[in-house]
């Protein structure tokens, strides 16, 4: 046997010390550029909330905006349509593709037209995930840097477009082990010390810079007071099978929609936006709440339980609210993700999440199966378990609820339901969304 | 483009329910073994608790109580001659060495005999982790049942080692996302998601036995009251760069005291455990709540901050306690690992650590720099730097913190320390523990 010596390295030849500033670098810049679009997409979004109610008051300035939003489309269509491939969608598939070597991206034209172009979708309240974008983002601030600053070698190009993945998510939803898990889960399927260290320095410093604009709670804040007692935990099979279902439903509707639009060729592709930009008027007229990505739902469903309305809304609204919401947004996020614009499909996907546990919570509480308490416990398992399954990244689902929730009482219930409903997706056929997505998209 | 169907796979052609099926099976069987194994640990340090203040009281014992040692010495060292190699230590760098096709493993007799040998020594009170021969028992597990019972193909089998290690650690330390998180960070450095979800199995299903045994909390419960302040941040450099320096001076003195013990030839090797064996009995005649693992340890400290007890115990004592435990524990806890017994580092680990933290903490609340309240966040993010410093496991040890202390508030303050300590350590030349112990027994 040796001594220690001859098993540690020498001290100071590491190269980990740089590569960690240079993520700590990027962080900080993806922190900023994230929490800017965040900034100016909530503020829109808060817009249209007083907007839509005064067009429904006077519907003489519909034809106005009707007119306004034809103008954006044209101006989204400017700048989408020279790199309509990288600027199409979430980005997710398109870095993955990058990663990959599949494909090759002209970092900055595509990062300031992502940056604007998402910006002005999504301020229109169209049923966009900002996550996305913010996670394509941050992979070509990694390469930018990498190319152009820092000037590295084609592996720690890599490594910087990975740490710039982690944290592009971690500013987006202000969590950073949820981007570190997502770059892992859903992107690399490999867990190496350097690159998984580098993520971590540039997911904490991006979210440190979030901190900053948006205190210290993650975008979307979601505390649980009660534990769900263990002899409910029958419920959590219940909803674990169907977020599984649906979960496929999900997947082969949008690789569907995606499909449908494609043979749209009477309206040339960088003009698809006006299909969702028009819906949305009606839409945002008859229920502004329900527009953008939607925190603002999300945040409303969860503090004020319909079932304790029922008296207000009538026999049967409990039900029919949370189901006509999900239907409209199922359907309008679908259309708004498929036509060719720079936005995302995570937010949306968590928003269905949260709606069909609120359809679980109303009809299992009204039921008398479990107690009124446990309503938001349901809810969060049924955004996780949804999430899970259409991604295939269970962890990421359970450690990003669990950064949401901000305890870790609910660690084992989540996992329980987000693993039926990955076994269930799993057995239908499903694959990992962003995978099937690039694919369709016609890389390898 | 093309629709959904060429994306996904025909319904029903996966194999992956049949994998968690097993994968859930193993981690109960694991969970049960486990539970078995921490409670008859539990007992027996419970019991030194109360004999040895009697032995202190009663000194015409002690001499009955040595021949009573001798007895054990020989008893342990007729259970591991036959398999010394496998039954050395933690066992992780022999899971290690099994995984990369370095090594075969006879699982039977190697698991009972660890399992009873591990029993034996933690028992008399030695500062051994329980956590790597659990880590252990759960790969020998899942080999056993897909050589001899699921007759597995080669690549199944691994997943099911790779399972075991999971469940292994999760019903350790009743934290199924560390288990995991263990797995892939450590071991396999590989986050495929096959592998992921069996692990998660096999983890959670493991979890739920411990609950029957021991209730839903962490094996160890560190509830933390207070945030740390932001203008508190500070510290978390000085905690990171000395947990990263002491970290680096553990690995050095861990391997250097197993070469040292490798040159101890005229006491044959399956006898080297009279050593700590003999060492333990003055050891726990002075201080008998230092003994075992020790939880209880991590316990007192935590909810006695003994800077409040400075009057009772006089004027430097609150430093000099926690320095005169540190390095008793540090020096014993080597001489326990290295004198080649069945008994782990990782619980030690954490104690050093949490020992660290009374240390920082008494001295920051003492110079007044950080509010008295913080005295337990100190601690926790002292114990999540050293641990993941030493393992280079960064992920593993917030995780697993995270689900000991039971709220995600701490991460950021966790993230910025660990990350500091891994940093230091790096650059002095450290390398992951595991790895080094596995090179230094003659693996590759």
């Amino acid at each position: 046997m040796k001594p220690a010596k001859d098993f540690l390295r020498r001290p100071f030849t590491t190269r980990v010390p740089e590569l960690l500033v240079q993520s700590i670098i990027i962080g900080l810049i993806i922190g900023m550029i994230v929490s800017i679009f965040r900034f100016v997409i909530d503020k829109s979004i808060h817009f249209l909330y007083f907007l839509y109610p005064y067009l429904a008051a006077h519907p003489q300035w519909i034809s106005l905006y009707t007119i306004f939003t034809f103008f954006i489309c044209i101006l989204v269509s400017k700048i989408i349509k020279p790199y309509l491939l990288d600027l199409s969608g979430s980005g997710i598939p398109q870095v993955e593709a990058t990663l990959m070597g599949e494909h090759e991206v002209n970092w900055f034209p595509v990062l300031w037209r992502k940056f604007v172009g998402g910006l002005l979708v999504s301020s229109m309240g169209l049923f966009l995930g900002r996550e996305g974008p913010c996670i394509q983002m941050g992979a070509l601030v990694g390469q930018g840097f990498a190319e152009n600053i820092f000037e590295c070698s084609e592996e720690d190009r890599r490594l910087l477009q990975c740490a710039g993945i982690a944290a592009g998510l971690s500013a987006a939803v202000s969590a950073p082990l949820a981007g570190v898990f997502f770059l892992v889960e859903v992107i690399t399927h490999s867990f190496k010390p350097k690159e998984c260290i580098s993520a971590l320095g540039a997911a904490a410093s991006a979210d440190l810079v979030t901190i900053i604009f948006f205190g210290t709670r993650p975008c979307l804040y979601l505390p649980i007071a009660k534990k769900l007692p263990v002899h409910s935990y029958w419920s959590l099979i219940t909803v674990g099978i169907v977020a599984g279902l649906m979960a496929y439903g999900y997947q082969r509707s949008l690789l569907n929609t995606k499909w449908l639009f494609s043979k749209l060729k009477i309206i040339p592709m960088q003009y698809h936006s006006i299909v969702p930009l028009l819906l949305v008027i009606p839409i945002g007229l008859a229920f502004p709440h329900v527009l953008g990505g939607s925190h603002y739902l999300i945040d409303s469903l969860f503090h004020n339980p319909l079932i304790i309305q029922e008296e207000k809304l009538g026999q049967l609204s409990w039900i029919l609210i949370p189901v006509v919401f999900f239907l409209l947004r199922l359907i309008f996020s679908m259309i708004s993700y498929c036509s060719s614009i720079p936005g995302g499909t995570f937010m949306p996907i968590l928003v269905l999440g949260a709606l069909m546990g609120t359809i679980f919570a109303t009809v299992f509480i009204h039921l008398g199966l479990i107690p009124t308490d446990n309503y938001t416990n349901i809810i969060v398992v049924s955004m996780a378990a949804y999430l899970g399954a259409i991604l295939r990244a269970p962890f990421t689902a359970i450690i990003l609820l669990t950064e949401m929730i901000g305890t870790v009482e609910q660690v084992l219930p989540m996992i329980m339901s987000v693993f039926i409903a990955y076994l269930i997706l799993a057995l239908l056929g499903g694959e990992p969304i962003y995978t099937v997505l690039r694919k369709q998209m016609g890389f390898k």
